[in-house]
């Protein structure tokens, strides 16, 4: 597949009436976006939409503050997990009853890992991306820890295939759906047909795609998923992840971290553990409810934009960036790590600079916000519902001239933090 | 012990002037305390602290709106669980580098559970207090499905002891310090020492007395310890929990839920898991960021309240509140179910009434809130840092004054909720 975008590549003002024309303008306004800024980086903590700040006054002011317990029934905080997780479903393709909210991608890992390899018990492989973000690969140790047996095999190592690595020992394949560095797509229900082929379950992590790609974890037949909230989904930072299981596997999964929020009769206080029925036995203790409360917005924001439109907006607004950064910054040391085929890539675009820490770091300092990822690329996300066109000029042009100036030799931009 | 308030029982001009020489009584004002209520429920979810507030405000609209992902540096997101966890080590008596919040009290359950298990890998038994929280009995039995052979002895069943239950097979020893329904306080040094002397660790849930009750991990040789932090500690709704790992085991204890904010170097994205030095090594994934800015005021509440007064004033409002009970409401259906002896009794008193569940709504009806546990427990908790010896006596006559009149009878408080 190719992309023309040829005409915006000619000048500024070709990328005002691209802006002008686009059908999904109006959504800008629906996030509150400072001054002056360029954001390139939803792709690691969306901005806050304007209704978030309505419903946290709410949770802080009203609900806490004035109706205190009486809000677990009244505000509905003790039905958040599921609420919000009706929202993601249609998001990710989903129907109605597999989709919770809670807990973190990766302790919403660990459950889904370790469930897959209880449906599976006379199997004890799991195959995984090798360049899987690194907790989906830490978790699987994790769970390694408890439970006798379980080796890995990681896929891409060498070059080798899903096919190569398949064999009837395998119980579970762990995939990411777009990888969190380069932005390459993965092609799932191929991958999800060939692993139930081989007898074995899929379990995807959609922290990179969901909001943002088209997900069909139902049509594709993916048996376990988990999702970050706070990317593409704008639900405010560290915002709870959610998991899905699929309805076939609801009655014999066993969920480990097994608490009370996850049991039948949660205030019946029973001595015995008995798993609720359906995605609510996916649940382990109470939940943040601040945080489940800033989430909301963002979830209905990505329910109603279409996501067609935002797929093609993406490949575009990628392109673009891809074609400017490499006209302008040929001469330097940048070279594009995302695949070209915009079929194959996700909303993001990184690039190899042996300085991109210093050159990131120059580009904040000019109100472009992107991040960098050891050992040396530098990642812009986009976000098709409050980018525009013109801000990927106004960014390929500032970091063809941070380039150019060599501006990212100062000093101040030379200091390396833990957290980036 | 006996404790003297019989001053007290004469009039409410006796509380009153009680309350005008309460050496606790200007921490009212930093909580915002809703008009005409009388709260005796922050032993399920404290009040907002003023402060708490402020800091909310900053978090959702200067450090997420306008700094967005700079704030994990900014801000110290990223630090937040040690951040936080360093305020609580001195509230239950732990040195430095011990305490950690994180995640929800049931996950930080199954991660030092399992991390005992695995200091005494030739032993297979849990001992656990047969009335413990039901999470508590839940999450040991998610333990169990990832380790083999693991077997539970409950302790109080048939009036058994820990002395009885103790041998070489037990690797572990689970108690709450206050049991949550009838308020009964542990003697938490003594049960440790026995505990040890068996060669077994100690893992204490301190839900129900952190933040009011004098808590010493360290002296009392506790070696694993979790809390709650929105009871007593007025952290907000569902904020997240704390663990405490003793120094001497941090290096061999193994967290099975090895997510990548629990790596040495998180932010290298290595291939292989390798634990952070310290309590670090206990932190999952991500963390809910707004929950965590919501509980930072209450911690400080917490730290700066003078403990001993604390402790003192507890023990007085509970004994008020039983002695004013027992004499208006001695005809009615009303038994008392927490200790008489103050000394081993912790902040809450529990009355069984076979029509409890209707009183309470009736009360709740008056502005005066208390809970419900099933199958008919009254529970009234005592928040020494924002009640009054006037708002004891008020609810006790508001009690005796539903009894008598019968209101509790009223259709309206008759609709049972699933969530109390």
């Amino acid at each position: 597949m190719t992309i023309n975008i040829s005409a915006l590549l000619e000048s500024r003002t070709a990328c005002e009436k691209e802006d002008a024309a686009d059908p999904l303008r109006n959504w800008r306004a629906a996030f509150h976006l400072p001054q002056g800024l360029i954001y390139l980086d939803g792709n690691s903590l969306g901005p806050m939409p304007k209704k978030a700040l309505e419903q946290l006054d709410q949770a802080v002011r009203h609900e806490w503050a004035e109706e205190l317990i009486t809000s677990w029934i009244k505000a509905g905080w003790w039905e958040l997990p599921e609420t919000l997780g009706e929202l993601i479903a249609p998001v990710v393709g989903a129907a109605s009853g597999q989709v919770i909210v809670s807990d973190s991608t990766s302790l919403n890992l660990f459950k889904t890992v370790h469930a897959a390899l209880g449906l599976r018990p006379e199997r004890t492989v799991i195959v995984s991306e090798a360049d899987s973000f690194p907790t989906d690969l830490y978790i699987q140790e994790g769970v390694s820890t408890t439970r006798k047996n379980i080796q890995r095999r990681l896929l891409g190592l060498d070059g080798n295939s899903l096919e190569e690595l398949l064999d009837d020992h395998v119980a579970v394949v762990s995939f990411s759906h777009v990888n969190y560095r380069t932005g390459e797509l993965f092609p799932i229900e191929e991958l999800v047909k060939k692993t139930h082929e081989a007898g074995a379950l899929f379990v995807l992590d959609t922290c990179h795609s969901a909001g943002v790609l088209p997900v069909e974890l139902d049509q594709w037949g993916v048996d376990f998923a988990v999702g970050c909230t706070y990317k593409y989904l704008n639900g405010g930072p560290g915002s709870p992840a959610f998991l899905y299981v699929a309805k076939r596997h609801q009655q014999a999964a066993v969920n480990p971290l097994s608490g009370w929020w996850g049991h039948a009769r949660p205030f019946a206080f029973e001595k015995d553990f008995q798993a609720a029925e359906g995605i609510r036995r996916f649940l382990t203790g109470s939940q943040p409810v601040l945080s489940l409360r800033g989430l909301q917005a963002g979830l209905e924001i990505a329910q109603a934009a279409d996501p067609q439109q935002v797929r093609k907006k993406s490949q575009r607004l990628t392109q673009l960036f891809i074609e400017l950064v490499e006209n302008r910054c040929g001469e330097f040391d940048v070279s594009l790590q995302s695949p070209t085929d915009p079929e194959k890539r996700g909303s993001q675009v990184a690039f190899l600079c042996l300085n991109g820490f210093s050159v990131i770091q120059a580009l904040i300092a000019r109100n472009i916000i992107a991040d960098f990822r050891a050992p040396g690329i530098m990642r812009f996300g986009f976000a098709p519902l409050y980018l525009r066109y013109t801000d990927v000029w106004d960014a390929a042009e500032a970091l063809a001239d941070v380039l150019k100036t060599e501006e990212w030799r100062e000093e101040r931009f030379q200091q390396k933090h833990e957290v980036t």
